[in-house]
């Protein structure tokens, strides 16, 4: 079980007609002469998230049985929405997205806007987790891993890469979320295939660095008590894939605090005018709170999503007045 | 003095090295089956404005001699930022940008990092209107025109029509805001030539219907007596170019109030997750207030651009929550 640059590379080619080459936009205010930082805007992806490139990748290579049985996921978040936009974009038509019963109307209503079908189990996420585990063995629909295991989606991420490095070549230094760590360890096997001397660095919130500590202690955390966290994206272990891979290809891991990535919210949505969901705040945060430890002079900070509550984003931009 | 389709094709051409062909992106929450929202994201171009795309046609049409004098503006706005930009991204070194004294710090920093000279003058906009009149007249500056009068600017704005098109040829209706009027004039053009049967209507704010006013008062206003308005950038008068041409051209003129503005501005943060300038959330609050009137089953609403100040944002999404 593993990945490698020509996944992505194949990955790259697959879901091009189906994905959005999202813009790397120079930011206004981070940059400071000769430093330039740039926004690399999965938020304006389709779906508002990067996780339709891991998911279109897994789809695009079902066989026709496969697909006409459908799919299957467990998540309430950017995963099911984009599991769902991606098997319609292809005309598959079943696409069910297990989430617990407590999961809020909003989000059922933004699965089935995008096609999906969302089926209520449990009463919270380990719940749902379960039965649908449960689930997915009793019927035979294909599972849709979130990011844990499967090669095909964090190639799928990595296609992030190649977009990067192809905008701006003088990119040097990547940071990227982690929750998973698909999306990171994506990027870096790609960027270092392509341009060996880029740094990769992997941000994480304190309130759940399970990738860091798991380096530290040498021990594979597939689940981590999270403290109470802004970044509901970037809450839970890391998945047994990234945990192998991404020690080989990261030049570092960093932890930002819950404060810092509030302000960063805010600083996004009233400076630079663009909406950044809290766990894609990491990335700004670090270059606030570390600029010599991020260093480099062409900065990418990869915002891999758009999708935050109204309420949560207001009461920061209160909160937060920059 | 005037423009056609033939003159919108050419500017297209010409641009379309230094522009972004922003997305059309349905709405999550906008629509009713079978009718269908989508919006012209020009939040996402270059400097977060449709207006780069005349400032560019307008200077790639510039003679080497009249570009080596380089170009001046008076503008505070986001016209005086494309200008700067648009003049760094083709080489021009001089681009004077002529603002009030009193102009925000903020205006004229980004007037700067965008590559423009800010040239204060005057101790409001009309003072710094007629002294910078008078300053163009002693220089051997070509004067690039906000709206009102240069074809070559009209026919920029008009190459939106051609991507909204394109990227749906479904596409019915478009709904424009009115500033000076040469964007609406500039799609109506264009969008009436590639498809007879689309109906384009203007929007404005009723703390400022210049045009609605000029078109029943049969009277052409170059100035226009206004209330406050969270609108700035639809603020005034109109052009005497769209004045003439508008009307043969659009099929509808609508205003809306400044609440359902700021309500729009608020809905499209919090639950569409976009940031975009209350002047053109004109078009959203005319879905919003009069859904019968704008008609259609296919509807694109420009939206023009993304520079709202962060204090005004914030305090419109506390005013309404949704």
């Amino acid at each position: 079980m593993a990945f490698g640059f020509k996944e992505v590379q194949e990955a790259y080619q697959r879901i091009a007609p189906y994905v959005r080459k999202t813009p790397l936009e120079e930011s206004y205010y981070l940059g400071n002469a000769p430093r330039r930082v740039f926004f690399k805007l999965e938020t304006f992806q389709r779906a508002k998230s990067f996780k339709i490139r891991g998911a279109l990748n897994k789809l695009l290579t079902l066989t026709p049985e496969e697909a006409a049985r459908g799919v299957v996921t467990i998540s309430s978040g950017n995963h099911g929405s984009s599991v769902s936009y991606a098997a319609s974009l292809l005309g598959i038509q079943t696409a069910q997205i297990i989430v617990p019963e407590t999961a809020p109307q909003s989000k059922i209503d933004k699965i089935r806007y995008f096609g999906g079908q969302p089926l209520l189990m449990g009463k919270d996420y380990d719940e749902a987790h379960a039965l649908g585990m449960d689930y997915v063995r009793q019927h035979g629909m294909t599972y849709i891993d979130p990011y844990y295991d499967d090669p095909l989606v964090y190639a799928g991420q990595g296609t992030i890469a190649i977009e990067i490095l192809e905008q701006n070549p003088d990119i040097d230094t990547i940071l990227v979320p982690i929750g998973g760590g698909a999306l990171l360890t994506g990027i870096a096997v790609a960027a270092k295939a392509i341009k060996p001397s880029v740094r990769v660095i992997g941000v994480q919130t304190e309130a759940c660095p399970a990738m860091i500590r798991a380096y530290e202690d040498n021990q594979f955390y597939p689940d981590f008590p999270c403290e109470g966290s802004l970044c509901d994206s970037l809450i839970g272990g890391i998945g047994a894939l990234s945990y192998q891979m991404a020690k080989h290809y990261v030049n570092d891991l960093i932890a930002v605090s819950e404060e810092t990535i509030g302000r960063a919210v805010s600083f996004m949505a009233r400076k630079e005018k663009y909406i950044v969901e809290a766990g894609s705040c990491t990335t700004v945060a670090a270059v606030m709170d570390w600029p010599e430890r991020v260093g480099g002079k062409n900065i990418a900070l990869v915002l891999s999503g758009g999708n935050i509550d109204g309420e949560v984003l207001c009461s920061l931009m209160q909160k937060y007045p920059c």
